[in-house]
């Protein structure tokens, strides 16, 4: 494999070329007419302009990717995340074009593209499910009858629902009735079909999932956990390996699972099997997805290996070079998603010109991005600016690493997520390891970033320059910079 | 220990500055007026002017130094590297102020700071030395039986001599006299001092040096092995961690050996044992640093520790928290030394303002730095930017990504070290680890520099371009970029 196209943009575009240069591979950007100065054009061996801004007529559009990866003479391609990355008929188009995706058969995609399919697949292996209805129904006495085989509290879901929308938790068996109604009525109105699912409801979920690899010889390991609990609208915004509260036994356990859902379906290339775990450590299979994920780099940070790398070394047909009892957890990482959002304002994107941008360094700090100071985050796209993503020995340091790598880091311009992930490492239920995937409703309000750190500072300086004793060694003006340095060091380094 | 003085500058006090932040300790800042807007004085909790530009009026001022400890109210010093960190009289006055300094005590830096009694402590362990006279000789017929009895080649050195001043290689012995005489006369008229010492003449000599720990319960500990071999005026700029050379044995041998020579003086902190090893791996104690090094970074990747923590964790009288038989080499790290320097010219410094700066990003890549766009590396001062330190699974990995990191690392207004880095990873003596400290003579000219990559990338963008057969899909402005871009790419890119 000497050449390969990219068909996708910003942190992740770089982030799969610079695993290609290293592996001595040249790339090809493909990008829209919004990103024509982006860093992942510049960055490339050769770039190539798809179409106009809206994804769905450049990023989204296969043909034409195919095209360009073609007319490049590349000949592979990795769809990163988000976009292709999970649409089994590119995969498929890019298969007949003679090309090579670097990612799993368009098969695997689609049993694990669809709910259904996917839960009947793992099925064959035991995978334990979240108890509930395998079938939609609409009959309230058949969904009661079933809600107390279930035990309550349980959730009643919309089946043709997503997002949240069309849910309902139902405490004790005498509100049922009044809540499938409810529940049933909604569905019809927003769906336009009322039939719902009726499950266990785990009252204080987290979200844990398994990093697995397949190679085309029928080799599947796993990678341990990533702890992704820390949401937002439904969304996750800090993610970690491995989990502060998998117990040795429960994390072989999720991993043989795991394995035995990427079994299931033959898989080539990297997944990742999510799972819900509830307070007794008892783990259900939610669903796979079928490519690299955002926060692959808490994983590379543990295992000291380059998924991309793993990536396009299964798609050359080569061996994985380890077996699973190789495999070992080094240290702790932490990964925190810049976004341009204002979390003081319901996390709703807050898009303009990084007027200031400055990335921290040091020990253990990595910063993933797609930007440089002065660039727009566009509108068109995520509103991801970044990860950051800190190692250390211990979950201790991972976070004490976080927290000076946040302050380190210098964005003005736009409202971030910055301040936010540095409340929830300062947060004792973080801190604790006590927490699900409730912990910003619980926890976090728009009051939350309104501290006194900054009044406590500038008093901290002012009893500092009182103490001085020594005028002959700290010249006046040198005071009054012990001063200004506090409000510097909050604002902006670099 | 609540606040912490660094009496250093540049990339090393802000490297120190980052741990005590993780650490929740606060930091102190010391500047010289050409500093004054330099990152470690922006990075600090407090700073303090010290004086003018040139160090003895300033950073070499232990006096100053103090005083503005005891102004600002922190209770301990460190001192870095450089300027007063080996300084024993230092140490004592630090001491005496009812101060704590973050380092050895102030004997174990004075046997050390002495080649005469740093060998005769580590002989009490029956540390290997090279072979050769122990007194300095003025008598050529003395110096010629000792010679004899060395074996030759042997070398002549000055023993007031420094720097290779003075120094004569005899390969046999119907040359001795010629050159003893040359050596004596060399050193008198150089030192006004014409004895000289004999010693066995390592023809392919491998710097390698012993990262150890000791804490103030007298338990000591090695972190394994730097290999600093690649040098230039006889001063490292490349190093690694492990070294591609050592067997296991040898590395247990020397870990031994180093704690041994720390044990001879009841070493406490950070310190390095120097060794020269031969072509038959045997190796020879040259001389124990008694501070940080600047090339740290290499052990910290490969051992997980952060040596400035452990560093500070001992000057509070902690216990080392891990036993020799804890520790455990993991993948392994390379460090270029980012000089301010013109390869083509001998090296010699190229100081001005660093017109572009940006640094490297990603997975594995860290970058210890201590300026920014636009900032003048100042002519007081050691003329290093940076260090840019890669870590990978392996030697092969982190040398692919050191290349891809230099490619990324974009400096213009200034030449540096990173194309004769470059140079250097994809030499086949360095990539196959068959070098010494002979590299730089043996293999590298002004004129390896001028290497045809340039006309290379140009040719194949063209042939890029030729090939296109879709132009519907990249119009003719894109073709251009495909070009563009490939210059692009060598001279700039974030």
């Amino acid at each position: 494999m000497n050449k390969i196209l990219i068909a996708n943009r910003g942190e992740i575009a770089l982030r799969i070329m610079r695993s290609a240069r290293e592996m001595g591979i040249k790339t090809v950007a493909v990008f829209s007419e919004a990103d024509r100065e982006a860093l992942h054009v510049l960055y490339a061996d050769e770039a190539i302009c798809i179409g106009p801004a809206p994804s769905n007529q450049s990023y989204l559009l296969g043909e034409k990717i195919i095209e360009a990866c073609k007319a490049s003479g590349a000949e592979a391609i990795h769809p990163g995340y988000g976009f292709l990355s999970e649409n089994a008929g590119f995969a498929r188009l890019v298969k007949e074009s003679g090309l090579i995706l670097i990612g799993p058969t368009p098969e695997a995609m689609e049993i694990m593209g669809n709910k259904l399919s996917a839960k009947a697949a793992a099925l064959k292996y035991n995978i334990p499910m979240v108890p509930g209805t395998e079938e939609a129904i609409t009959d309230i006495e058949e969904a009661k009858a079933r809600a107390i085989e279930v035990g309550f509290p349980i959730l009643i879901k919309a089946a043709a629902g997503g997002g949240g929308k069309g849910m309902r938790v139902v405490e004790q068996v005498t509100d049922f009735e009044e809540q499938m109604q409810l529940a049933v009525s909604e569905a019809t109105s927003a769906f336009g079909d009322g039939s719902v699912f009726i499950e266990r409801y785990v009252s204080s979920p987290r979200h844990i999932e398994i990093q697995v690899l397949g190679d085309t010889h029928g080799n599947i390991v796993h990678l341990f956990e990533r702890e992704c609990s820390i949401q937002r609208r439904h969304q996750k915004v800090i993610e970690e390996a491995p989990s502060s509260i998998l117990t040795e036994e429960t994390r072989r356990k999720m991993g043989a699972c795991a394995v035995d859902v990427a079994r299931s379906v033959s898989y080539v290339g990297a997944g990742t099997v999510e799972f819900i775990l509830d307070e007794n450590l008892d783990f259900f299979f939610l669903e796979m997805n079928t490519r690299l994920q955002v926060e692959h780099p808490v994983t590379e940070m543990i295992t000291g290996l380059d998924l991309v790398k793993e990536q396009i070394k299964i798609a050359r047909g080569e061996k994985l070079s380890y077996k699973q009892e190789d495999l070992k957890i080094n240290g702790h990482a932490l990964e925190l998603r810049v976004y341009a959002e204002d979390p003081e304002n319901n996390f709703l994107p807050d898009i303009g010109v990084l007027q200031t941008y400055n990335t921290p360094k040091g020990n253990g700090v990595r910063v993933d991005d797609g930007f440089k100071q002065g660039m727009e985050i566009p509108i068109y796209y995520d509103p991801m600016i970044a990860k950051l993503i800190t190692y250390g020995k211990d979950r201790e340091e991972a976070i004490e690493r976080m927290i000076r790598a946040i302050d380190e880091y210098d964005i003005t311009g736009i409202k971030t997520t910055l301040a936010f992930g540095k409340f929830v490492m300062q947060h004792n239920a973080f801190k604790g390891g006590n927490f699900d995937t409730h912990f910003v409703s619980k926890y976090f309000s728009a009051e939350s970033l309104k501290n006194e750190d900054e009044d406590e500072a500038l008093m901290a300086a002012l009893i500092a320059v009182i103490s001085l004793k020594k005028p002959d060694v700290v010249p006046i003006q040198n005071q009054v910079e012990v001063v200004s340095n506090w409000r510097k060091n909050r604002v902006k380094f670099n």
